[in-house]
Parts: C-alpha cells; sequence; structure tokens
C-alpha cells in the first residue's frame, strides 16, 4: 500500500507556538487544540493597524487544519487581515475559579487554544459556500440545510478570511489549588467554584408561522455545554 | 462649591474606537462599558512581536479608568507591554445563538468591549499590591480580606500593568432575528438560544483541614450568572 506523508499528531513546538508560562499545561496534540478550538463560539483576532495591535472577537469554523473568521466584506479586519502576514488567534474558556490557601496561587481552570497561520481573504465563490458551511455548522449544526440557500448578494457582502494553521497550542488547566506546603496549615476554605456555559431554553420569534417547530437538530442543543 | 474637571459619561468617539460594523449595538456610554468589563474574567490582550499580531489571554480587573492586567513578572507579554506604545484589549462575553430564517442573518446575542490605553509595568510595591487586590475582588470577591498576607518573593514574581483606558466602546446584541421581510414567509422556526455561563457549587479540596468551610462570600458565588 502506497504511503501519503504522514501526518503529525502534534503540533512542532517552535518560538511562535512555544507555551511559556505554566508549561505543564501545555498541549500540543492536534486533536485536543482542535477541541478546544470547536468548544469555542467567539475567536479573539488580533492584527495590526498603522503599527498598533488590535483584537476583535469574531465568529468562526475549523475544518481540519484550517480556520475561517466570518465578517462583513467591507469590514476594517477583513480588510487588514488580507494584507497582513501572519494572523494569530486566540480562543478561551473559563471553566472555573481555583480558590488557593494564598492570592498567588490562586487561579483559574480554562481551556485556550492559540493559533498562528497566515490569512487569505477566500475570492473563489463556491470556496466561499463552503467556508460558511463550515461556520455556520460549527455554530448552529444542522441548520445550514434547513435554511434557504444564500443569495448571491448575501454572499457578496460577506467576507471570509481562511487561516491555514502554521502553529497552534492549547493550555488546559483542571486542577485543585496547588498550594505551596507550609500553606496547607492555613484554617481557611480551599477548593474550586466550576463555571459552565450552558445553553437553555429556546425562545421563539414572535413573528413564527403558525405550527412551526425547531428541528430535531436545534432542540438537541438545549441543555448543552460548552 | 468648587467643581473639579467634569466627568464625561461618555467615551469620545475617535478613529481608535469607533464601532465600524453593526453601528446599532455600538455603546460609549462609560458605565455600560464597565459592565461589559466586569462581566468578564479573561481578557484577550494583543501586542506586537516582531511586526506580528499577538493575542493573549489574561486575568484583570478595573478600577475606575484604569485596568490591571496580571501575569508572571518575567512573561513575555509583560515584558512586551511594557515596551508597547497603545494596548488593546477585548472582552466578549456570547449571550445565545439567534436562529434566523437565512444563513445571512443569523448570528448571536453578546456583550463585548474593546479598550486601548497605554501599558504601564507597575513598579511601585503599594500600587502593585493594590492592584493586585483589585483584580482579586473583581474575580473572587471578599477572598483578599480571607488569605494571608502576600509574601515578599510572591509579588515579586507577579508583574502587573496598568492601562489608563484612553478610548473604549462596547457593543451589546440582545435581539430576536432581524430578517428580511420576505423571509418571515419562509415556514422554518426562528428565534434564540440563550447562552448563560453559570457558577455551580463549590468543589472543596481533598487536603481541607477538618471543620473549615467556605465563608459566605464564597457561597454566594454558587448559581451567580456572568
Amino acid at each position: 500500500m502506497k504511503q501519503g506523508k504522514p501526518v503529525a499528531d502534534e503540533y512542532e513546538i517552535s518560538k511562535q507556538n512555544k507555551v511559556r508560562q505554566i508549561r505543564e499545561y501545555a498541549v500540543y496534540n492536534k486533536e485536543a487544540v482542535h477541541g478546544v478550538l470547536d468548544s469555542a463560539l467567539i475567536a479573539a483576532v488580533a492584527f495590526v493597524q498603522d503599527g498598533q495591535p488590535v483584537v476583535v472577537p469574531m465568529l468562526f469554523g475549523r475544518d481540519g487544519e484550517t480556520i475561517f473568521l466570518h465578517g462583513a466584506r467591507k469590514a476594517r479586519i477583513i480588510r487588514l487581515l488580507e494584507g497582513t502576514g501572519t494572523a494569530c488567534i486566540n480562543v478561551t474558556l473559563v471553566d472555573g475559579l481555583v480558590y488557593a490557601r494564598s492570592a498567588f496561587n490562586s487561579s483559574m481552570n480554562y481551556r485556550s487554544a492559540t493559533v498562528f497561520g497566515k490569512a487569505r481573504l477566500i475570492e473563489d465563490w463556491d470556496e466561499k459556500l463552503r467556508a460558511l458551511r463550515v461556520i455556520s455548522e460549527r455554530t448552529m449544526p444542522g441548520r445550514w440545510d434547513e435554511l434557504r440557500a444564500p443569495l448571491d448578494n448575501e454572499i457578496k457582502q460577506t467576507g471570509v478570511i481562511a487561516l491555514e494553521i502554521e502553529s497552534a497550542s492549547a493550555k488546559i488547566a483542571n486542577d485543585m489549588p496547588d498550594d505551596a506546603e507550609q500553606d496547607y496549615d492555613i484554617p481557611i476554605w480551599a477548593g474550586v467554584l466550576p463555571l459552565a456555559a450552558t445553553f437553555s431554553t429556546l425562545q421563539s420569534d414572535d413573528r413564527l408561522l403558525e405550527g412551526v417547530e425547531p428541528s430535531a437538530a436545534i432542540k438537541a442543543m438545549q441543555g448543552k455545554v460548552l
């Protein structure tokens, strides 16, 4: 059997993606990094304007090693990412507060992923449609096929940036407090207060046509935890 | 009565903080911007390294028009923010998915705030202690006074950046779908799926001393929604 180029399980560690602080939380495994990316609804996207950093939250979706970022075609960030070299995006989900026995060791539990890559504006019509589908399905699974086809004018007004992952890393903290040994004698409560982002109950639009119900795919989102 | 310099209720709109997309969601009112900042636990902080954008999640706290960012003293971001001109931070909380009758009008409900300002490393010992208290109290209200005083070595190892807000804005979307008029005839469900980040039940550390209970301030966090 002919073998293709082997696909690495891990992102190579470089100056760009190396986790510098609290290295024991560092994760370079691709599947784990993808998992963090796919759990988040919004990415913080950084770019440089007139030499100054700017960070903007964007809708996004991942397909393999490609991240698609969504905005208005005429939006500043779409224009600037188009012209930028390597872009950087971060997603972070906070999973709890870690109450240690000192302020110094108090912290949070979280999942965070950072991705670097070249940003490219998608000009090809079919590629753009596929990218919009990816973003929609990552955010609202099952919805794309329920909706009418996008209109030409809607596609024209939308800007989609494709970012091929050049390097990436994640940091995942899911711990009880790690206190200094002598602090364990202090008679103070310590532990974790978990935080969870949960979808609740669907709220119907006032202008819903009579007898129209949400699909099984949409109903299944209720109660889901990010 | 002698009057000081009048304090404006709103951030002045400039090229820097002007909301460019979906302007009807733009908020420049200081109290509203502060409210969004204070609801978030993590800020996305952007800086420029070798001409390239980098974005890092950081613990933070707000006191008036000052944002304090927390990291290890030797962390790259603390060193780079120290040398940077204007820094940019964003916080975003997603409040729900907006299922419209088209992919184009589908969106999210969210609260987002973006702040620009000069970053300054806090060198003064007392100012640093005050800043650490602000960050702690914004994140874990009431905890600071329950804990032993920080040790000199702990304060030395911690880096705190002060960012005086130069300009800021928020975007707040809290809507049902806004569909194209002709799409309201499509027999498809539309509405909102709310998302809420909620603190759940305290989990005690295994090494808790016998009989030690969480304080009323910590217990009061349970069930709180961001």
